[in-house]
This record gives structure tokens, sequence and C-alpha cells, in this order.
């Protein structure tokens, strides 16, 4: 799934795929009809996918989680969707989540000075 | 976790941080609150994230995004909690994605192993 | 729309419907269909409703809320959809809503206890 | 708006108390708070309701359904509130219900004058 020299980073790749597609003939890619179609569009399935992980966690169990594991997966796909349409990124709310949470703390953000 | 060389892997702190207060004492911890509430707690802070996402987004334009990008996060963070309930991370969803879009697919290995 | 002698109870009318449509042909009812797919169905349709109730709300203006009345009229009737599935109807909302909010106060109740 | 010979409507008196209670102080009112926080802040309850109503539809059963039939009350009271923030009631919802469903069609009149 990944080189041996680093992870492929799956998010990045994904907004690259994103971008792509966005301009594409609606015919041949969702990315593009999503795009056509237009933001309510995009946050309907945003709603939906949202009910849809809600129902699954209901339905899961430690060891079945392959249905929440899907509807994760479309939730975070169309986020991106709708991040897309605002020329946004996973980026953008990676480093908000890196503000808010600290995740670079005292140690890790001391290595980093050293760079 | 991080190297010199490498962006943090933003996703995977969180989810470690996630792991590591699932357990800590209520009173200190938000994540370990939810935790404690458990699962139907958390899963209405999905639907509330989502809400509020798409809120956000009907608000946004492209030179306003602050709010849509923080909402944003919080859908993901909370995410993340519902998926440490179940032992998962970020991971399992991330390898969905890639199966799903083929974002690691031969011909496009093929092409990055002569960048 | 309503007769000389008391206006048509639709929710009523509609509850009879959705009970008499449950165990139709779900070839020939959307009802029976939803009742064949099963509570999941139901409650994703209730997730989409009410999400495009909050779009609908958000384009909506003073002049303009054909789409709102439209969305709306479909999450209370989805709702009512999930109610039949329990065997339950509006009545018993309509029951809960009338104790949480004293709509028959004070002056209500001393004519209604004279019956 | 009662008389002894008809039921309580509950609707029509909830949207009359909603109606009185718009302007009231905020401090006094729930619904006069809603009002004042805007229409998002009501958006964001009726998200927040219908993700409880998928919940507790999830954890009901035949003999349990009060958490559902309280979740429901909470989505149609807010519903309530989003239809007075633009001036508009149950009664325009009820309309739209009747239209779609045919819930007076003429042969539904002609069986009621036989009553």
């Amino acid at each position: 799934m990944t080189s041996n020299n680093e992870p492929l980073d799956i998010l990045k790749e994904l907004a690259s795929t994103i971008r792509k597609r966005k301009t594409m003939d609606p015919e041949s890619s969702y990315v593009a009809q999503l795009h056509k179609k237009g933001l309510n569009k995009m946050l309907e399935k945003v709603g939906e996918e949202a009910t849809e992980v809600i129902i699954a966690a209901k339905d899961a169990s430690d060891s079945n989680t392959d249905s929440l594991i899907s509807e994760m997966a479309d939730l975070w796909f169309h986020s991106m969707i709708v991040l897309s349409h605002f020329n946004l990124s996973h980026e953008e709310i990676l480093t908000e989540l890196e503000k808010r949470f600290g995740l670079s703390g005292i140690e890790e953000k001391a290595s980093r000075s050293e760079r």
C-alpha cells in the first residue's frame, strides 16, 4: 500500500484527485458531477453521510465495523468535496486540529526549532 | 513519530493523543469525558458538528472560511473519537479511501516511480 | 380544504393513510416500501430531510419559503413513518408537547374539569 | 380556541404560544432566547434533535419508546420555531401534506359527508 520510503499521504492524494476531477466532464466523474450540482448538493451528501455514520455506529460492534468504516470514509470524502468547493483542502483542517490540540507539544516544538 | 525531514502526521498524533486521553480522569480531559458518557453522546456530537459544517458552509465565501474550517475540524475530531470507541483510527478510513479511489493503483505507482 | 363543520385533522388523516399503506404491496406504495426496507432506511430519510430543511431555511427569505415548506413537510412525513414503525403516531407527540408546554393552562384545565 | 366538544388543537396552541413568546424577554423565555440568537441557532437545534431522534429510534423497542417520543417532540417543537422565524406555522406544513397526499380528495370528502 505504501512505498518502501514513505507512507503514501492518502489525504493529499485524494485532495489532488478531487482537484483534478473538479473540472472534468460530469458524465465521467462523480466529483465533477457534485461540483456541477453545486454546494447545496454537496452539503446534502454531508448530512446524509453523517446520518449513515450514526446509524452504522449504532449497529457496529468491536468485531463488526465494516459498515462504520465505509460510511466514515464517505463522510470524510464528501467533507473534502465541500472543502474543494472553497478551494480549501484537508491541510487547513489538519492545521486547525494541530493548533487546537497542541499536537506538537513542547518536546516536539523543541526538536523542530533545531531544524 | 516525526522526523526532521517529514511533515508532522497530524492525524496520527491526534489518534495517539485520543488513545492516551481515553482512560484519563474525565475531569481533566474532554476526550475522557466523551468516553465516559458513551457512544450516544459521541454520535450526538457528530450530528451537531455536521449540522454546524452545513450552516458554516452556507455562510462561507471564498474570503471567509474561518468558521467552516473550525466546524470541519470539530467534525473530524469527533469522527476520530467515534472511531476510538471501536478501537479504530483514521488509518482504517484512509485505507478505505485508498482502496475506493484507487489512490495507490498500479499505474499511479508506476508514474510516481518516475518522478 | 375543510368542511363547514370542522377542520380536517390532517395529521390524523395522514396517520391513518400511513397505517393503511404500511402493509400494502411495496411496488404500489412508498410507505410500504419504507416499511419493507426497515428502520435504518426511515432514519436515513429523517437525517436527509432535516439536512434539506436546514439548507432550505438558509436559502429562504420572508417572500421565498416554498422550498422550506416542502422540505419541512418531508421531514414531518418521514417522522410519522418512523413513529408508525413503533406503532406510535402524532398523537403521542402532541400529548408530549401539550404536557411540556402547559398548553392547556389553568383556565383551560378548569373548563375541562367541568366537562 | 378550544371548546368542550372538540379536542384541543395542540399544534395551533403551540404556534400561538410561540408567537406570543417570540418577542418576550429572552431571560424569561426559551423561545425568545432562540429568536434573539437567530436562525443559525434554531437550525443547529433542528440538526441536534434530528440526530437525537435517530439515536433514540435505534435504542427504542415496541415497549420502550419514551425517549423517542421525547426527542420527536423536541424536533417538532424546534421545527415550529424555525417556521415562526419566517412567520410561517404548522398550517402551511399541514396544507402541503394535505395537497401531497390527497388527504382531502373528492372521494374522501364524499365519504365524510355521509358520516
